[in-house]
């Protein structure tokens, strides 16, 4: 039993004794043992999604389609792991996550390397390592990555990022697949088709096909139509001007998350579905190629399946004015409300069985007036010593946090079978590691 | 010569053959022989700026006055190397920092430690470490202060935080002292006499006076009267209702720091004179005891003291719409521009003899459509492997890096009379040392 007016958001979500329990674990008990603030992760959440996305898109998109786990959400070698064991592909941004993956073991053939400015060592390392594709952003880049891939003696084989360039204002959670993006280049201004017609020019790489992002926590299915007809009708104008046929599709970013329950709950296998008969009717009515479709959600993978636990260090009440309830973390571990004024939903973890009469601000330890995790929030009245649960951290949480304030990171709790650490805590020895001394 | 178009907002910056030069040293040599990004610090401005606070405080509040380098700007040990010898004091903001404080053999009696949610083991440590001062943010803290300083047989110095409840509408950079702030305790509610009151009764605390933080970034000396005339006058009501006089009073931060050529250029040595005239004026004309005058710069002592060097890694030019010059660099050094669309000054550090006639975006390297340094600047047309210099990124920079799309944070380079190693470059290996394999 738990009080009644407390909206759980997710199904791996319980209680138990007032207690908040996730993914079956009690997170009191959790917080005792190990420490706040912790993230716990849900093993079994995670694979789940993985199984939905990889299920549905080869069911309805054809069985070489595959979702690629967008690993800056929250990159670590446990997640590259599981998506290895899921047999899901994954993309890449950075040589750090490269690495991270390799150390895993995933399969790095199966990686995308996506990123507007690569440098020559990120391309020479990510040749040499053996990287599926390069996800092509620039001219740039394609030119110094013929350039590398000669040296090397190898043909690299590439995708190329497109910007569709659908209205923003369209589609108002749409933010990348806008021309004036600092991604991809345009089919508006014609650039896509000539960098395009460069790529298959160039002796050590292979064009495949073609990318495109169009942003992220997106609940509809209009946004990724919209831009498959775009990209379809590219591709049949790069077939009939310059006689190439592309075999691939990405379509980017996944779908959205629910952060609070104001936000819709959707079903993903559901949407792409609807995307598939969508693509399928639109390449029949116009008689056009259907190349294989890749997705790539990060944040609908991990979001849902983290929570992040703190301890209340201070509660001041500001009469006339406002509640402060300060916690042991902040903007070092969740940016996201300081950067985006993010949505989340916080609950009393050891007051489950309260009513959340108290109104307040959930602010960070950090000394900086919009370290703020969340405003206007309503819980129990709480004191020093209880345990604060912000939902849906799993992704762009750790993978953005800091050592501002020089605080140090949590520790990453997978709850599986059993509870094991997937990244360790950092010390507040390990933060001053790279330092100096002046001699 | 350089071209005369170009602005070069400090005069620890000058040209030589075209290329930048910071402290006397060419950025572009720099660049090639430590790769970038790569982050430069001016030793002897540092210590200069020092010197101007502490001698103007000396000479104008009185001889015990003193300024805290607020190290949340710049915690290393490098910094804290330089505070000690400079003769100041530090203020730190977590245990973190505190240990690499101690670890720089900076001596932590003249240390003051921050925070508004610390918790038992930071405040156990700090004891145990003979922290000089706890400035106290919350009754909460207050509590478990007096609770852990009789376990360990100490009776703690601490100072109160107080919010003087400043209208942030009057001064729009003001943005801590108003009373509904996370920080401090507001005299306005009552509350600030209330937990001074408490503070007295305290058995293992002695209370030793009040902190007040207006906000950064204030170039103007009023809102610093403004706030000695609240906190005078609530240190006499203390003294007439408690029958306590406090002898320190902390006014915070410092003053503001030029990023851009429309930053007014000010002299902090006339802005404490005018303040220190200010307080002394206000107190004879009330009878008011006058207190020691403590400040604490941060910013002001290393912002301008640094420099971000970047190498571009494309150019994109997307024809009516808008140009990015991408850097390998972005978010994760600096979030400023990220977080609150900061100024920045940006050049061209290898082609300071060429007019900046090239309108364009810096976009940073991360995979976020946010991950700008600024936007709409003016330098030289560019391409790959050309070297951007962003100044004034000495504060607040580096303090809030993360490894956001697992990047590796930059190499900091001290520049005195030697080029010197503050903080050696994060290497990709470091980025997963915490990771855990699921086994």
């Amino acid at each position: 039993m738990y009080c009644k007016e407390v909206n759980l958001l997710h199904d791996n979500l319980s209680v138990r004794d007032g207690h908040l329990c996730f993914a079956g674990y009690d997170t009191v008990e959790l917080a005792k043992k190990y420490g706040t603030p912790l993230m716990l992760l849900d093993e079994q959440r995670i694979r789940n999604t993985m199984r939905t996305y990889k299920n549905a898109m080869e069911k309805y998109f054809g069985k070489e389609s595959k979702p690629l786990y967008a690993s800056k959400a929250l990159s670590c070698i446990a997640m590259y792991q599981i998506a290895k064991e899921e047999g899901i592909y994954t993309d890449i941004v950075s040589i750090g996550e490269l690495y991270t993956a390799k150390r895993a073991g995933f399969p790095l053939e199966n990686a995308f390397f996506h990123g507007n400015s690569k440098t020559d060592f990120d391309i020479e390392y990510a040749i040499e390592n053996g990287i599926g594709y390069f996800v092509v952003d620039t001219s740039d880049e394609l030119y110094a990555l013929d350039r590398i891939a000669e040296k090397k003696g190898v043909v690299q084989k590439i995708l190329l990022r497109i910007t569709p360039g659908i209205d923003p204002h369209t589609h108002s959670a749409i933010s990348t697949g806008k021309v004036d993006s600092k991604f991809g280049t345009a089919i508006e201004t014609g650039q896509a088709l000539e960098i395009t017609a460069s790529a298959l020019c160039m002796s050590n790489l292979r064009l495949e096909g073609f990318h495109c992002h169009i942003g992220s926590q997106i609940f509809e299915i209009e946004p990724y139509c919209d831009a498959s007809e775009i990209m379809l009708g590219f591709i049949d104008k790069v077939k009939e001007e310059l006689g190439f046929t592309p075999t691939i599709l990405n379509l980017g970013g996944g779908f959205g998350v629910r952060y609070v329950e104001s936000d819709p709950v959707i079903s993903y296998e559901e949407n792409i579905k609807r995307i598939a008969e969508h693509i399928d009717s639109y390449c029949e009515a116009n008689q056009l190629y259907k190349p294989t479709i890749l997705m790539e959600p990060g944040r609908s993978i991990v979001a849902d399946s983290g929570m992040t636990i703190y301890t209340v260090g201070s509660v001041k009440k500001i009469p006339e004015y406002k509640n402060y309830v300060a916690i042991d973390g902040g903007m070092a571990d969740n940016p996201r409300y300081a950067l985006y004024q993010s949505s989340y939903t916080v609950l009393c973890a050891n007051k489950m069985n309260e009513s959340p009469s108290f109104n307040c601000t959930i602010a960070g330890r950090l000394c900086e007036s919009g370290d703020l995790i969340q405003e206007n929030v309503m819980i129990p009245p709480v004191q020093r010593g209880d345990n604060i649960a912000v939902l849906v951290t799993g992704a762009y949480n750790y993978a953005m946090s800091s050592n501002y304030n020089r605080v140090h990171r949590p520790l990453v709790l997978m709850l599986g079978e059993s509870e094991r650490i997937a990244i360790k805590r950092e010390s507040f020895e390990d933060v001053s590691r790279l330092d100096e001394f002046l001699d």
